[in-house]
């Protein structure tokens, strides 16, 4: 049966869960759902594994998930064995991690994906930017990045010395905003620019980039 | 050393907390953080143990922990032969459950909890409810408790036959809900019904609510 992964290349949840995959080195096939065109993610036989019509799901035998941080955590949890941990075994250091996990979706994520919205993907659609949305989501995180400045400056990643799901869940937008001029707020800050330099580097998703042109290009 | 809460008896993930540390059958210090008058969780000491200045913060010992669902994932698991387990040992099994906690967070909560700051919140503080923010959010809400339904319909709680961490972290949001308009919505729903008189019965969720009432009234 192995791995299938459904989603589309464009989306951020989607590619949070192809970086896993690929530092868990994970063999895996990729089921593209239109969501642009034909609303694929609205309709069956998709919403049959996810009822609220969201990408991605992932099914990984007879266990149908989705939410992309679920999926994320039982990858890490199922195959801990392979390629890069992602979790750490000890209880107290996994909670530091779990509280940044909750930081990314619950702080982090919330004022990066309005920017992401504006600055990348109205553009890709020809729609025009808002940019009162634009400059107050920028000083929120702004804010925000302050908070991240202080933790790393006396710890290499976010959940600990270890590279882990807390980081990896950054890298999508991350990446999408360091094209657009929101790339500023992070330059600013040498420890959070290092952190960035450092995960946009990892091999993983270099192979998540790769992979998603070109299904992009198909 | 032992476990200290520091919150404010209204707060929504300050409940969430407390009902897990009530069905972990673990003793706590409450420690009080004037969110209202004084503001608190703004300041030192508070932001040294969180950065971004929200309640709840939990000390276990020299751990030093923030955001609501990663301290009850952090005593699920690390106080987990004591009480209810909340967590399953099982991963396939886990995973559903952990695909329910970030409904809650992803999708439920979201609109819920501009319900709840509109009914129940403003009100308490003497300012106007928008009632086309409660209008739209109440329609957002019914179509998310129909998906819930037929979850509902085939498995006893939200992550499968036991009561888990994912049907624990509604319990304050739908507890303010009920005593508002907005209770219709559940009402007109018999599995969700069924599963709030539950979860709401519950002999910790009771005590919740006791002790939110003795704290207030100090």
């Amino acid at each position: 049966m192995g791995i299938k992964l459904y989603g589309h290349p464009f989306s951020v949840p989607v590619q949070r869960v192809i970086a896993c995959l690929e530092e868990k080195h994970l063999e895996y096939e990729f089921v593209v759902i239109d969501i642009i065109s034909t609303d694929q993610h609205k309709q069956e036989p998709f919403i049959s594994i996810n009822p609220f019509g969201q990408i991605p799901a992932l099914e990984d035998g007879d266990l149908k998930l989705f939410e992309s941080r679920a999926i994320t955590q039982y990858l890490a949890n199922t195959y801990a064995d392979k390629g890069t941990p992602l979790i750490l075994k000890d209880p107290k250091k996994m909670a530091i991690v779990s509280v940044w996990i909750e930081v990314e979706f619950h702080t982090f994520e919330e004022t990066a994906s309005k920017l992401s919205y504006e600055l990348v993907f109205k553009p890709m659609f020809g729609k025009t930017i808002d940019e009162a949305i634009v400059e107050h989501n920028q000083e929120k995180l702004g804010k925000i990045l302050e908070v991240y400045e202080a933790r790393l400056a006396g710890s290499k990643y976010l959940g600990g010395e270890e590279f882990s799901l807390a980081d990896l869940h950054h890298l999508p937008i991350i990446n999408y905003l360091y094209g657009t001029k929101t790339k500023a707020l992070f330059d600013g800050k040498p420890n959070v620019s290092a952190w960035c330099a450092d995960i946009l580097a990892r091999p993983a998703w270099a192979k998540v980039v790769e992979r998603m042109k070109h299904i992009t290009e198909k």
